[in-house]
Protein backbone atom coordinates (compact mmCIF):
# COMPACT_ATOMS: atom_id res chain seq x y z
CA UNK A 1 0.00 0.00 0.00
CA UNK A 2 1.84 3.29 -0.94
CA UNK A 3 1.75 6.38 1.13
CA UNK A 4 -0.05 9.03 -0.14
CA UNK A 5 1.93 11.46 2.10
CA UNK A 6 5.37 10.00 1.29
CA UNK A 7 7.50 12.06 -0.97
CA UNK A 8 8.00 12.56 -4.36
CA UNK A 9 11.96 10.99 -5.32
CA UNK A 10 13.60 12.96 -7.72
CA UNK A 11 16.80 11.50 -8.91
CA UNK A 12 19.90 13.49 -11.48
CA UNK A 13 23.35 13.08 -11.47
CA UNK A 14 24.17 16.47 -10.31
CA UNK A 15 22.70 19.88 -10.05
CA UNK A 16 20.75 19.63 -13.45
CA UNK A 17 17.20 18.32 -11.77
CA UNK A 18 16.97 21.40 -9.49
CA UNK A 19 15.43 22.56 -12.46
CA UNK A 20 12.62 20.09 -12.94
CA UNK A 21 12.43 20.35 -8.53
CA UNK A 22 11.38 24.01 -9.44
CA UNK A 23 8.88 23.09 -11.24
CA UNK A 24 7.65 19.90 -9.05
CA UNK A 25 7.41 22.78 -6.28
CA UNK A 26 5.60 25.50 -8.47
CA UNK A 27 2.72 22.50 -10.16
CA UNK A 28 2.41 20.49 -6.94
CA UNK A 29 2.96 23.10 -4.04
CA UNK A 30 1.37 20.75 -1.18
CA UNK A 31 3.73 18.25 -1.69
CA UNK A 32 7.33 17.35 0.02
CA UNK A 33 10.15 16.31 -2.04
CA UNK A 34 13.19 14.43 -1.71
CA UNK A 35 16.42 15.09 -4.09
CA UNK A 36 19.58 12.54 -4.78
CA UNK A 37 21.69 14.09 -6.58
CA UNK A 38 24.88 11.26 -7.83
CA UNK A 39 27.70 13.94 -7.42
CA UNK A 40 29.58 10.88 -7.03
CA UNK A 41 29.13 9.53 -10.60
CA UNK A 42 29.04 13.26 -12.19
CA UNK A 43 28.38 12.88 -15.84
CA UNK A 44 26.20 10.18 -16.30
CA UNK A 45 26.34 11.02 -20.21
CA UNK A 46 29.53 9.38 -21.28
CA UNK A 47 29.08 6.03 -18.55
CA UNK A 48 28.10 2.67 -19.88
CA UNK A 49 23.84 2.16 -20.28
CA UNK A 50 24.25 -0.43 -17.81
CA UNK A 51 26.00 1.61 -15.35
CA UNK A 52 23.76 4.13 -15.25
CA UNK A 53 20.72 1.73 -15.17
CA UNK A 54 22.52 0.08 -12.05
CA UNK A 55 22.70 3.61 -10.50
CA UNK A 56 19.20 4.71 -11.05
CA UNK A 57 18.30 1.06 -9.45
CA UNK A 58 20.46 1.64 -6.22
CA UNK A 59 18.65 5.01 -6.02
CA UNK A 60 15.35 4.25 -6.25
CA UNK A 61 15.66 1.50 -3.98
CA UNK A 62 16.52 4.06 -1.24
CA UNK A 63 13.54 6.43 -2.18
CA UNK A 64 11.40 3.32 -1.67
CA UNK A 65 12.87 1.86 1.51
CA UNK A 66 14.42 4.83 3.51
CA UNK A 67 12.35 8.27 2.17
CA UNK A 68 8.80 5.99 1.30
CA UNK A 69 8.84 7.95 -1.51
CA UNK A 70 4.91 7.73 -3.81
CA UNK A 71 6.45 8.88 -6.74
CA UNK A 72 10.29 9.08 -8.61
CA UNK A 73 10.92 11.38 -11.47
CA UNK A 74 14.07 10.45 -13.18
CA UNK A 75 14.86 14.62 -13.50
CA UNK A 76 17.60 13.51 -16.12
CA UNK A 77 18.03 13.27 -19.78
CA UNK A 78 20.85 10.37 -19.77
CA UNK A 79 19.01 8.46 -16.61
CA UNK A 80 14.93 8.78 -18.52
CA UNK A 81 17.25 7.16 -21.80
CA UNK A 82 19.12 4.41 -20.16
CA UNK A 83 16.50 3.35 -17.43
CA UNK A 84 13.20 4.73 -17.92
CA UNK A 85 11.02 1.67 -19.76
CA UNK A 86 13.09 -0.75 -17.35
CA UNK A 87 12.55 0.93 -13.82
CA UNK A 88 8.97 1.19 -14.95
CA UNK A 89 8.52 -2.21 -15.46
CA UNK A 90 10.35 -3.22 -12.66
CA UNK A 91 8.65 -0.88 -9.47
CA UNK A 92 5.07 -0.57 -8.84
CA UNK A 93 4.90 3.47 -7.81
CA UNK A 94 4.49 5.92 -10.73
CA UNK A 95 7.80 6.85 -12.28
CA UNK A 96 8.19 10.02 -14.98
CA UNK A 97 10.83 10.72 -17.36
CA UNK A 98 11.93 14.24 -19.16
CA UNK A 99 11.43 12.91 -22.46
CA UNK A 100 7.56 11.82 -23.78
CA UNK A 101 5.87 15.07 -22.40
CA UNK A 102 8.03 17.50 -23.84
CA UNK A 103 7.84 16.06 -27.19
CA UNK A 104 4.22 15.32 -27.00
CA UNK A 105 3.77 19.62 -25.95
CA UNK A 106 6.16 20.43 -28.69
CA UNK A 107 3.93 18.59 -31.26
CA UNK A 108 0.97 20.58 -30.13
CA UNK A 109 2.43 23.89 -30.26
CA UNK A 110 4.63 23.25 -33.54
CA UNK A 111 2.86 25.21 -36.44
CA UNK A 112 5.21 24.96 -39.32
CA UNK A 113 6.01 21.55 -37.70
CA UNK A 114 9.92 22.39 -38.01
CA UNK A 115 11.21 21.54 -34.50
CA UNK A 116 14.37 22.37 -32.59
CA UNK A 117 15.98 20.20 -29.84
CA UNK A 118 18.99 21.18 -27.97
CA UNK A 119 20.97 19.17 -25.39
CA UNK A 120 24.57 17.72 -24.35
CA UNK A 121 26.21 15.79 -27.02
CA UNK A 122 25.72 12.66 -25.51
CA UNK A 123 21.64 13.49 -25.39
CA UNK A 124 21.88 14.55 -28.73
CA UNK A 125 23.75 11.54 -29.96
CA UNK A 126 21.34 9.23 -28.31
CA UNK A 127 18.75 10.24 -30.77
CA UNK A 128 16.06 9.76 -27.84
CA UNK A 129 14.11 13.64 -28.05
CA UNK A 130 14.15 13.21 -32.15
CA UNK A 131 13.24 8.96 -31.80
CA UNK A 132 10.18 10.11 -29.46
CA UNK A 133 9.08 13.32 -31.74
CA UNK A 134 8.99 10.96 -34.83
CA UNK A 135 7.36 8.07 -33.81
CA UNK A 136 4.12 9.61 -34.13
CA UNK A 137 4.17 11.84 -36.93
CA UNK A 138 6.30 11.33 -40.08
CA UNK A 139 5.59 14.84 -41.41
CA UNK A 140 7.62 16.72 -38.42
CA UNK A 141 11.23 18.33 -39.20
CA UNK A 142 13.09 17.73 -36.99
CA UNK A 143 16.83 19.89 -36.04
CA UNK A 144 18.81 18.93 -33.35
CA UNK A 145 22.45 20.60 -32.07
CA UNK A 146 24.35 19.95 -29.42
CA UNK A 147 25.71 22.73 -26.72
CA UNK A 148 28.17 21.32 -24.72
CA UNK A 149 29.70 24.70 -23.38
CA UNK A 150 26.16 25.58 -21.71
CA UNK A 151 26.28 23.19 -19.33
CA UNK A 152 29.97 24.68 -18.06
CA UNK A 153 28.39 27.55 -18.16
CA UNK A 154 25.58 27.08 -15.94
CA UNK A 155 27.63 25.20 -13.83
CA UNK A 156 29.96 28.29 -12.96
CA UNK A 157 26.99 30.49 -12.33
CA UNK A 158 26.95 31.87 -15.78
CA UNK A 159 23.24 32.28 -16.69
CA UNK A 160 23.29 35.78 -18.83
CA UNK A 161 26.50 38.29 -20.54
CA UNK A 162 27.74 38.30 -23.24
CA UNK A 163 29.84 35.42 -23.37
CA UNK A 164 26.37 32.97 -23.39
CA UNK A 165 25.15 34.96 -26.28
CA UNK A 166 28.15 34.22 -28.17
CA UNK A 167 27.74 30.69 -27.54
CA UNK A 168 23.94 30.74 -27.79
CA UNK A 169 24.57 32.27 -31.51
CA UNK A 170 26.91 29.81 -32.40
CA UNK A 171 25.08 26.80 -31.09
CA UNK A 172 21.31 28.19 -32.61
CA UNK A 173 21.84 30.28 -35.66
CA UNK A 174 21.58 27.36 -37.65
CA UNK A 175 17.85 26.48 -36.24
CA UNK A 176 17.35 30.20 -36.54
CA UNK A 177 18.01 29.81 -40.57
CA UNK A 178 15.66 26.56 -40.80
CA UNK A 179 13.08 28.60 -39.04
CA UNK A 180 12.11 25.93 -36.35
CA UNK A 181 9.24 27.80 -34.79
CA UNK A 182 9.71 25.46 -31.51
CA UNK A 183 12.76 24.50 -29.38
CA UNK A 184 12.98 21.93 -27.00
CA UNK A 185 15.33 22.50 -23.88
CA UNK A 186 16.49 18.87 -23.80
CA UNK A 187 19.00 19.06 -20.80
CA UNK A 188 18.15 19.75 -17.81
CA UNK A 189 20.99 22.63 -16.98
CA UNK A 190 19.37 24.82 -19.94
CA UNK A 191 16.40 26.30 -18.19
CA UNK A 192 18.81 28.92 -16.41
CA UNK A 193 19.39 30.18 -19.72
CA UNK A 194 15.83 30.71 -20.85
CA UNK A 195 16.17 34.40 -20.95
CA UNK A 196 19.72 34.52 -23.44
CA UNK A 197 17.55 31.90 -25.73
CA UNK A 198 14.68 33.66 -25.75
CA UNK A 199 16.08 36.44 -26.87
CA UNK A 200 18.94 35.15 -29.29
CA UNK A 201 15.99 33.09 -30.94
CA UNK A 202 13.39 35.80 -30.92
CA UNK A 203 10.05 36.12 -29.72
CA UNK A 204 8.09 33.89 -32.80
CA UNK A 205 9.91 31.07 -31.34
CA UNK A 206 8.57 29.17 -28.21
CA UNK A 207 10.61 27.04 -25.99
CA UNK A 208 9.59 23.99 -24.09
CA UNK A 209 10.98 23.53 -20.78
CA UNK A 210 10.11 19.34 -20.26
CA UNK A 211 11.08 20.29 -16.44
CA UNK A 212 7.33 22.06 -16.89
CA UNK A 213 5.55 19.74 -18.87
CA UNK A 214 6.85 16.74 -16.74
CA UNK A 215 5.61 18.89 -14.12
CA UNK A 216 2.15 18.93 -15.32
CA UNK A 217 2.14 15.04 -15.92
CA UNK A 218 3.07 14.27 -12.38
CA UNK A 219 0.05 16.40 -11.30
CA UNK A 220 -2.81 14.97 -13.25
CA UNK A 221 -1.34 11.53 -13.02
CA UNK A 222 -1.24 11.59 -9.22
CA UNK A 223 -4.82 13.13 -9.25
CA UNK A 224 -5.95 10.82 -11.75
CA UNK A 225 -4.65 7.90 -9.27
CA UNK A 226 -5.94 9.71 -6.39
CA UNK A 227 -2.13 10.13 -4.91
CA UNK A 228 -1.79 13.92 -4.05
CA UNK A 229 -1.31 14.43 -1.02
CA UNK A 230 -4.22 15.19 1.51
CA UNK A 231 -3.24 17.67 3.89
CA UNK A 232 -2.78 20.78 1.30
CA UNK A 233 -2.62 23.47 4.52
CA UNK A 234 1.50 23.56 4.58
CA UNK A 235 3.83 24.90 1.72
CA UNK A 236 6.74 23.30 0.84
CA UNK A 237 9.33 23.95 3.03
CA UNK A 238 13.36 23.10 1.87
CA UNK A 239 15.65 21.18 4.37
CA UNK A 240 19.19 20.05 3.99
CA UNK A 241 16.83 16.73 4.46
CA UNK A 242 15.90 16.96 0.98
CA UNK A 243 18.49 17.98 -1.07
CA UNK A 244 21.53 14.72 -0.75
CA UNK A 245 23.78 14.23 -3.14
CA UNK A 246 26.32 10.76 -3.17
CA UNK A 247 29.65 13.89 -2.98
CA UNK A 248 29.06 16.85 -1.58
CA UNK A 249 32.45 17.87 -2.31
CA UNK A 250 31.50 18.47 -5.93
CA UNK A 251 28.92 20.80 -5.36
CA UNK A 252 30.01 24.28 -6.29
CA UNK A 253 29.73 27.27 -4.01
CA UNK A 254 29.46 29.78 -7.16
CA UNK A 255 26.73 27.47 -8.42
CA UNK A 256 24.98 27.09 -5.27
CA UNK A 257 24.95 30.89 -4.58
CA UNK A 258 23.62 31.96 -8.07
CA UNK A 259 21.21 28.24 -8.55
CA UNK A 260 19.80 28.84 -5.14
CA UNK A 261 18.71 32.54 -6.63
CA UNK A 262 17.59 31.57 -9.96
CA UNK A 263 15.55 28.66 -8.12
CA UNK A 264 13.63 30.90 -5.45
CA UNK A 265 15.06 28.21 -2.60
CA UNK A 266 17.23 30.87 -0.95
CA UNK A 267 18.22 28.56 2.18
CA UNK A 268 19.26 25.48 -0.49
CA UNK A 269 21.67 23.78 1.29
CA UNK A 270 23.06 19.81 0.28
CA UNK A 271 23.76 16.91 2.85
CA UNK A 272 25.93 14.05 1.88
CA UNK A 273 24.52 10.73 1.71
CA UNK A 274 26.90 7.94 -0.14
CA UNK A 275 23.99 5.05 -0.87
CA UNK A 276 26.60 3.67 -2.63
CA UNK A 277 29.32 2.06 -0.10
CA UNK B 1 37.27 32.41 -72.39
CA UNK B 2 37.89 29.16 -70.13
CA UNK B 3 41.06 27.44 -70.41
CA UNK B 4 40.03 23.98 -70.50
CA UNK B 5 43.63 22.69 -69.74
CA UNK B 6 43.91 24.35 -66.86
CA UNK B 7 43.60 22.36 -63.25
CA UNK B 8 40.64 22.33 -61.21
CA UNK B 9 41.10 24.57 -57.97
CA UNK B 10 40.30 22.44 -54.29
CA UNK B 11 40.02 24.82 -51.14
CA UNK B 12 39.85 23.91 -47.30
CA UNK B 13 41.05 25.09 -44.24
CA UNK B 14 43.62 22.45 -43.90
CA UNK B 15 44.30 18.45 -44.64
CA UNK B 16 40.50 17.70 -44.22
CA UNK B 17 40.20 18.06 -48.52
CA UNK B 18 42.43 15.19 -49.53
CA UNK B 19 40.30 13.49 -49.13
CA UNK B 20 37.90 14.99 -52.05
CA UNK B 21 41.59 15.05 -53.91
CA UNK B 22 42.29 11.71 -54.02
CA UNK B 23 38.19 11.03 -55.12
CA UNK B 24 38.76 14.10 -58.25
CA UNK B 25 41.87 12.00 -58.84
CA UNK B 26 39.68 8.82 -59.07
CA UNK B 27 37.14 10.03 -61.03
CA UNK B 28 39.05 12.68 -63.75
CA UNK B 29 42.17 11.21 -63.85
CA UNK B 30 43.51 12.86 -66.37
CA UNK B 31 42.95 16.29 -64.88
CA UNK B 32 45.55 18.71 -63.25
CA UNK B 33 44.84 19.90 -60.17
CA UNK B 34 45.72 22.69 -57.05
CA UNK B 35 44.95 22.03 -54.12
CA UNK B 36 45.13 25.28 -51.31
CA UNK B 37 44.72 24.87 -47.54
CA UNK B 38 44.73 27.91 -45.72
CA UNK B 39 46.02 26.71 -42.77
CA UNK B 40 46.24 29.89 -41.54
CA UNK B 41 42.85 30.44 -40.41
CA UNK B 42 42.44 26.83 -39.59
CA UNK B 43 39.65 26.18 -38.18
CA UNK B 44 37.13 27.85 -40.19
CA UNK B 45 34.25 26.12 -37.68
CA UNK B 46 34.41 28.57 -35.07
CA UNK B 47 34.94 31.54 -37.58
CA UNK B 48 32.10 34.19 -38.64
CA UNK B 49 30.65 33.62 -41.25
CA UNK B 50 31.68 36.58 -43.15
CA UNK B 51 35.51 36.08 -42.57
CA UNK B 52 34.83 32.58 -44.08
CA UNK B 53 33.39 34.46 -47.31
CA UNK B 54 36.42 36.47 -47.80
CA UNK B 55 39.10 33.79 -47.35
CA UNK B 56 36.84 31.70 -49.81
CA UNK B 57 36.79 34.60 -52.23
CA UNK B 58 40.61 35.82 -51.92
CA UNK B 59 41.47 31.97 -52.60
CA UNK B 60 39.44 31.51 -55.45
CA UNK B 61 40.67 35.22 -57.26
CA UNK B 62 43.83 33.32 -56.68
CA UNK B 63 43.16 30.42 -58.62
CA UNK B 64 41.82 31.82 -61.33
CA UNK B 65 44.39 35.21 -61.85
CA UNK B 66 47.36 32.77 -60.90
CA UNK B 67 46.62 29.29 -61.53
CA UNK B 68 44.27 30.01 -64.87
CA UNK B 69 41.55 27.09 -63.53
CA UNK B 70 38.83 26.13 -65.17
CA UNK B 71 36.49 25.18 -62.07
CA UNK B 72 36.65 25.54 -57.99
CA UNK B 73 35.91 22.56 -55.60
CA UNK B 74 34.89 23.91 -52.11
CA UNK B 75 36.44 20.75 -50.14
CA UNK B 76 35.25 21.82 -47.31
CA UNK B 77 31.93 21.65 -45.37
CA UNK B 78 31.93 25.47 -43.48
CA UNK B 79 33.03 26.76 -46.75
CA UNK B 80 30.23 25.45 -48.41
CA UNK B 81 27.68 26.19 -45.78
CA UNK B 82 28.97 29.87 -45.47
CA UNK B 83 30.08 30.65 -48.67
CA UNK B 84 28.94 28.53 -52.08
CA UNK B 85 25.68 30.39 -53.30
CA UNK B 86 27.76 33.66 -53.08
CA UNK B 87 30.69 32.89 -55.01
CA UNK B 88 28.42 30.63 -57.54
CA UNK B 89 26.64 34.03 -58.56
CA UNK B 90 30.48 36.02 -58.34
CA UNK B 91 32.19 33.90 -60.88
CA UNK B 92 31.68 32.66 -64.29
CA UNK B 93 33.11 29.24 -64.17
CA UNK B 94 31.60 26.41 -62.54
CA UNK B 95 32.25 25.82 -58.18
CA UNK B 96 31.06 22.73 -56.41
CA UNK B 97 30.24 22.36 -53.12
CA UNK B 98 30.34 19.41 -50.60
CA UNK B 99 26.26 19.01 -49.36
CA UNK B 100 23.62 18.37 -52.27
CA UNK B 101 25.57 15.50 -54.61
CA UNK B 102 25.75 13.64 -51.44
CA UNK B 103 22.09 14.85 -50.05
CA UNK B 104 20.29 13.96 -53.72
CA UNK B 105 22.66 10.57 -53.36
CA UNK B 106 21.24 9.77 -49.64
CA UNK B 107 17.77 10.21 -50.77
CA UNK B 108 18.13 7.55 -53.95
CA UNK B 109 19.66 5.04 -51.61
CA UNK B 110 17.76 4.87 -48.41
CA UNK B 111 15.34 2.28 -48.40
CA UNK B 112 13.72 2.81 -45.09
CA UNK B 113 13.52 6.57 -45.15
CA UNK B 114 15.93 7.26 -42.12
CA UNK B 115 19.19 8.77 -42.77
CA UNK B 116 21.74 9.52 -40.44
CA UNK B 117 24.22 12.70 -40.64
CA UNK B 118 27.51 12.74 -39.21
CA UNK B 119 29.85 15.97 -38.94
CA UNK B 120 31.29 18.36 -37.16
CA UNK B 121 29.61 20.50 -33.92
CA UNK B 122 29.79 23.30 -36.64
CA UNK B 123 28.36 21.55 -39.63
CA UNK B 124 26.14 19.45 -37.66
CA UNK B 125 24.34 22.79 -35.82
CA UNK B 126 24.51 24.77 -39.39
CA UNK B 127 21.88 22.53 -40.27
CA UNK B 128 22.71 22.55 -43.13
CA UNK B 129 22.89 18.29 -44.51
CA UNK B 130 19.73 18.40 -42.55
CA UNK B 131 18.28 21.54 -44.51
CA UNK B 132 19.16 20.19 -48.19
CA UNK B 133 17.69 16.42 -47.12
CA UNK B 134 14.68 17.15 -46.08
CA UNK B 135 13.96 20.45 -48.33
CA UNK B 136 12.29 18.52 -51.03
CA UNK B 137 11.50 15.13 -48.87
CA UNK B 138 9.17 15.75 -45.76
CA UNK B 139 9.01 11.91 -45.30
CA UNK B 140 12.55 11.68 -44.14
CA UNK B 141 13.30 11.27 -41.20
CA UNK B 142 17.09 12.51 -40.47
CA UNK B 143 18.92 11.63 -37.27
CA UNK B 144 22.35 13.49 -36.44
CA UNK B 145 25.18 13.61 -34.78
CA UNK B 146 28.10 15.45 -33.60
CA UNK B 147 31.53 13.64 -33.56
CA UNK B 148 34.04 16.29 -32.52
CA UNK B 149 36.74 13.94 -31.56
CA UNK B 150 36.93 12.43 -34.78
CA UNK B 151 38.72 15.13 -36.35
CA UNK B 152 41.68 14.88 -33.76
CA UNK B 153 41.90 11.18 -33.85
CA UNK B 154 42.51 11.51 -37.83
CA UNK B 155 45.05 14.36 -37.70
CA UNK B 156 47.15 12.65 -35.65
CA UNK B 157 46.88 9.64 -38.04
CA UNK B 158 44.56 7.30 -35.40
CA UNK B 159 42.33 5.92 -38.37
CA UNK B 160 42.04 2.50 -36.72
CA UNK B 161 41.93 0.77 -33.32
CA UNK B 162 40.42 0.39 -29.95
CA UNK B 163 40.35 4.07 -29.40
CA UNK B 164 38.56 4.94 -32.84
CA UNK B 165 36.15 2.35 -32.18
CA UNK B 166 35.10 3.55 -28.98
CA UNK B 167 34.21 6.55 -29.41
CA UNK B 168 32.49 5.26 -32.90
CA UNK B 169 30.56 3.20 -30.35
CA UNK B 170 29.98 6.70 -28.37
CA UNK B 171 29.28 8.44 -31.11
CA UNK B 172 27.10 6.07 -33.05
CA UNK B 173 24.69 3.79 -31.04
CA UNK B 174 22.58 6.30 -31.22
CA UNK B 175 21.88 5.80 -34.62
CA UNK B 176 22.16 2.73 -34.92
CA UNK B 177 19.09 1.91 -32.20
CA UNK B 178 16.68 4.18 -34.68
CA UNK B 179 18.17 2.32 -37.38
CA UNK B 180 19.04 4.70 -40.28
CA UNK B 181 20.14 2.58 -43.35
CA UNK B 182 22.57 5.68 -44.93
CA UNK B 183 25.34 7.48 -42.92
CA UNK B 184 26.41 10.75 -44.50
CA UNK B 185 29.81 11.19 -43.94
CA UNK B 186 29.29 15.33 -43.33
CA UNK B 187 33.04 15.95 -42.40
CA UNK B 188 35.92 15.87 -44.97
CA UNK B 189 38.14 14.09 -42.22
CA UNK B 190 35.76 11.40 -41.67
CA UNK B 191 36.66 9.03 -44.92
CA UNK B 192 40.03 7.75 -43.39
CA UNK B 193 38.06 6.28 -40.77
CA UNK B 194 35.35 4.41 -43.11
CA UNK B 195 36.40 0.78 -42.18
CA UNK B 196 35.91 1.37 -38.37
CA UNK B 197 32.42 3.66 -39.29
CA UNK B 198 31.42 0.38 -41.52
CA UNK B 199 32.18 -2.17 -38.81
CA UNK B 200 30.24 -0.18 -36.06
CA UNK B 201 27.00 0.84 -37.97
CA UNK B 202 26.79 -2.82 -39.67
CA UNK B 203 27.00 -3.76 -43.10
CA UNK B 204 23.42 -3.12 -43.95
CA UNK B 205 24.11 0.59 -43.65
CA UNK B 206 25.29 2.32 -46.96
CA UNK B 207 27.80 5.49 -46.00
CA UNK B 208 27.70 7.82 -48.07
CA UNK B 209 30.99 9.87 -48.55
CA UNK B 210 30.38 13.35 -49.71
CA UNK B 211 34.19 13.17 -52.06
CA UNK B 212 32.71 10.70 -54.17
CA UNK B 213 29.34 11.86 -55.35
CA UNK B 214 31.08 15.83 -55.60
CA UNK B 215 33.58 14.02 -57.65
CA UNK B 216 30.96 12.67 -59.78
CA UNK B 217 29.24 15.82 -60.17
CA UNK B 218 32.12 17.27 -61.51
CA UNK B 219 32.33 14.63 -64.05
CA UNK B 220 29.44 14.99 -65.29
CA UNK B 221 28.94 18.70 -65.83
CA UNK B 222 32.40 18.93 -66.95
CA UNK B 223 31.41 16.63 -69.20
CA UNK B 224 28.12 18.18 -70.01
CA UNK B 225 30.10 21.45 -70.72
CA UNK B 226 32.86 20.13 -72.98
CA UNK B 227 35.13 21.49 -70.47
CA UNK B 228 37.28 17.90 -70.00
CA UNK B 229 40.64 18.03 -70.37
CA UNK B 230 41.58 16.98 -74.26
CA UNK B 231 44.84 15.87 -73.53
CA UNK B 232 43.92 12.41 -71.75
CA UNK B 233 47.17 10.76 -72.33
CA UNK B 234 49.06 11.83 -69.34
CA UNK B 235 48.16 10.26 -66.19
CA UNK B 236 48.36 12.76 -62.98
CA UNK B 237 51.50 13.83 -61.44
CA UNK B 238 51.91 14.62 -58.38
CA UNK B 239 54.09 17.49 -57.72
CA UNK B 240 54.54 20.22 -54.68
CA UNK B 241 53.35 22.88 -56.61
CA UNK B 242 50.07 21.50 -56.15
CA UNK B 243 49.16 21.59 -52.77
CA UNK B 244 49.62 24.79 -51.20
CA UNK B 245 49.11 26.37 -47.80
CA UNK B 246 48.70 29.37 -46.59
CA UNK B 247 50.80 28.17 -42.94
CA UNK B 248 53.06 25.33 -43.51
CA UNK B 249 54.10 25.18 -40.05
CA UNK B 250 50.65 23.68 -39.04
CA UNK B 251 50.79 20.51 -40.90
CA UNK B 252 51.73 17.70 -38.96
CA UNK B 253 54.74 15.22 -39.74
CA UNK B 254 52.18 12.05 -38.20
CA UNK B 255 49.39 13.10 -40.26
CA UNK B 256 51.45 13.50 -43.48
CA UNK B 257 53.16 9.94 -42.93
CA UNK B 258 49.51 8.34 -42.13
CA UNK B 259 47.83 10.67 -44.84
CA UNK B 260 49.79 10.49 -47.78
CA UNK B 261 49.81 6.38 -47.77
CA UNK B 262 45.82 6.69 -47.13
CA UNK B 263 45.25 9.03 -50.04
CA UNK B 264 47.85 6.78 -51.94
CA UNK B 265 49.90 9.58 -52.24
CA UNK B 266 53.42 9.05 -52.16
CA UNK B 267 54.86 11.84 -52.27
CA UNK B 268 53.07 14.39 -51.12
CA UNK B 269 53.93 17.60 -50.22
CA UNK B 270 53.05 21.10 -49.25
CA UNK B 271 54.64 24.01 -49.93
CA UNK B 272 53.82 27.23 -48.74
CA UNK B 273 52.02 30.17 -50.64
CA UNK B 274 50.81 32.79 -47.74
CA UNK B 275 48.08 35.11 -50.45
CA UNK B 276 46.85 36.96 -47.61
CA UNK B 277 49.79 39.47 -46.85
Amino acid sequence: MVNHNGPIGLLDSGVGGLTVAREIFNYLPEEEIVYYGDTLHLPYGPRLLSEVREFVINIIDYFIIEKKVKAVVLACNTATSAALKMVQKRYQIPIFGMIDAATRRARQITKNKKIGVIGTEGTINSQAYQRSLMADDHSLEVFSAACPEFVELVEAGKFTGQEVENYAHKYLDGLIDVEVDVLILGCTHFPYLIPVLQKVMGEQVQLVNPAVEMAREVRSTLEERKMLKKAKNQQNKISGQQFLVSDISRISQQFLEEGSKFLGLPNLEFKEKNIFV
